[in-house]
């Protein structure tokens, strides 16, 4: 483990009692703990142990419920107040080409005011922001709120027994959260810059349509099913979606693969199958999607067959909330790092989709996420000095 | 080889001095000599050596004309008159799977009345017939026409250094052909049930289409290969073609292929190639189908890149001829086998497309073909007998 450097000559609007050298070396060295513990989904590393342990220092009450192989805890400080939660995960993406990364990318590397490491930025950082910042608060002030962590090793991967599960616990305990910032990197350039305050949902689908294999010389015998796909497809690009908001980009559908079998020339293919994916906004929902998508395939194509798959709920927090998670975030961010941030809804899903609810109000706020699932993934320390000082100011402000 | 045996119980309508079973054993034997010839395409397996030494013991001239390994050859009897052309391929397809062969394929094998052997029905016993015929026909009568043969070994591969080079050498030549009766077994049930006066055009293209891939979440960054290629096939499948005539079956195309690549649940397809194929009718010729195509679907898409292959021209012989093949050929028919054939055009390509002009007429009558291309290929004897017969009652009426 390389030992962090702090670097005195950058500018940080951090708002505690502690030097800028001594909090850099807190989270820097969470962040190294947790990097250098291998953790590729759904394997933990031992990360959740170690965390456990800080958090119970902390006065906090963890719970570990494990499902088909995943690690997931929740952890508890307080029992009264409004629930304030961060999520996270502990997982990471494989590395990838070994020999690409200039070192091991399950060992931090620090050099030039840069993290380098798996998890450097998709979502190590994040979690060690969470544990400096909490850690913070509570030995700054008495919290009239309760605290709550939910954290899984089930991030990157198909997801179906991680964050969940984490909500259908709590729901089964009848812990309604109040707040929740998902941890995730959702920064550009600079934290603080985006966070996101929604995403779209994505649902997938194959069609198999079944034709009449023949001879291209005997059309009448045959069934061409390629022919039949495109009447399909047609259909389907045919469909008019909402083209957005100013809090949602718009629905879209997108065919993915044809695949029509072995290639002769002379031969009229008797059966494909055609995949798309729709991305879809909070004016859907999988449900009326999949009526949808089966009255079009079907009215062109009574015998197609539809498969769905891979479906995430889309979710949006929006500034109507009285006591409104994303105004205070906004002012946080301005008081650290002197920039409003953008709101954005954009790219792919989070976890976010499975804690939202008409109850809970949910932003993801992290790290800029441009090296995320690359080889040398890094961040800047000053993006994590950045973060667990934005994090600490949210945590004050919801904390009155 | 199995020695034929004749069947005294057929009843065949034969206009010859010889008794059915001389005849049988002489066209029997030429099959047999042929089919034990191992003459995969485009190996002759040493058919047009024993080819060539029975014609010239006729008093035919022969002329070897091999090109890119393929051997072919011409054959000529007289020098006046109207020009005669028998025409035919030696080779044969491979044997496919030898386990399931009742007997050696390369050894022809009579049972039950039955000749078995790869090219028993494709075409060795049209070649064997045509033989026959000519050795009768130049027994019994003196000739004021001329004889022309022209054999291939290069039908059932890419034909294109076969019968296509034997034309262009007769052109050179200046040797013009008033008839010619290709031997291919065009038969359903019985031999002169059907014979073929044209085949349609072929036309093969490949499609390129060049999108721009992307996330599925960013499809603005994007340009969907497949949404791209859809609207190209949209525009394929619904030109208008002729719906056929007496004469043919309606031009047809038929998308026979789409690949978009390796398919991944969230990219978008960065490009896709299309393949499909054109059967068409006299209505078309092979500049105005890729005219039209090509206009067609870079109305769509403008970067699209098209390329042909395969080629294969249509031809069409009709009844308006002064003194009609057709019209002899159905006489013969109907005189040996007492009904008239059905006049066809369907089916696949055929060499005949290289050698109709607007001055030859050309006819295909043969064998019935329901084993062609398929483990134990065959044919009843009587139908080579009957073949045999017909020829032989052709010829007679084509040199009055």
């Amino acid at each position: 483990m390389n030992i962090p450097v702090s670097n005195q000559n950058k500018t940080c609007f951090l708002s505690s009692q502690k030097s800028v050298s001594d909090l850099q070396n807190q989270v820097l060295s969470y962040a190294i703990e947790l990097i250098n513990r291998k953790s590729i989904t759904p394997d933990d590393g031992g990360c959740h142990t170690w965390l456990i342990a800080k958090l119970e220092q902390l006065g906090f009450t963890c719970t570990e419920i494990n499902s088909q192989g995943v690690k997931n805890f929740i952890a508890r400080y307080g029992t009264k107040g409004k629930t304030i939660a961060f999520a996270g995960h502990t997982d990471v993406v494989p590395p990838g080409d070994l020999t690409r990364w200039q070192s091991n990318p399950f060992v931090a590397t620090i050099s030039n005011d840069t993290l380098t490491g798996r998890g450097a930025a998709d979502m190590k950082t994040g979690i060690a922001a969470m544990l400096s910042a909490t850690k913070r608060i509570l030995s700054t002030k008495e919290i009239d709120h309760q605290l709550i962590w939910l954290i899984t090793s089930d991030e990157e991967g198909e997801a179906e027994f991680g964050t969940k599960v984490l909500k259908q616990y709590i729901d089964e305990q009848g812990i309604a959260l109040d707040y929740c910032i998902v941890g995730e990197p959702t920064a550009t350039k600079r934290t603080g810059d985006t966070i996101k305050v929604g995403r779209r949902g994505s649902l997938s689908c194959e069609i198999s349509i079944q034709g009449k294999q023949g001879h291209v010389a005997y059309p009448q015998y045959a069934s061409n099913a390629l022919h039949l796909a495109n009447k399909v497809i047609q259909s389907l690009v045919s469909l008019t979606w909402d083209h957005g908001s100013d809090d949602f980009p718009g629905t879209s559908l997108q065919i993915t693969h044809i695949d029509s079998g072995r290639f002769t020339d002379n031969i009229i293919p008797g059966q494909c199958s055609v995949n798309f994916n729709i991305r879809y906004s909070a004016a859907y929902c999988q449900t009326s999607l999949e009526k949808l998508i089966t009255h079009t395939v079907t009215s062109v194509d009574d015998s197609a067959k539809l498969s769905f798959s891979r479906p995430c709920l889309p979710y949006l927090t929006n500034k109507t909330h009285g006591h409104c998670l994303i105004k205070l975030a906004e002012q946080a961010i301005y008081h650290q790092t002197g920039t409003f941030p953008v709101l954005s809804t954009s790219g792919g899903t989070s976890d976010g989709r499975f804690i939202s609810d008409n109850y809970t109000q949910v932003i993801e706020l992290g790290v800029p996420n441009k090296t995320i699932h690359q080889v040398n993934e890094s961040i800047q320390i000053e993006d994590l000095v950045s973060l667990e000082a934005i994090y600490y100011d949210l945590l004050n402000r919801l904390t009155p």
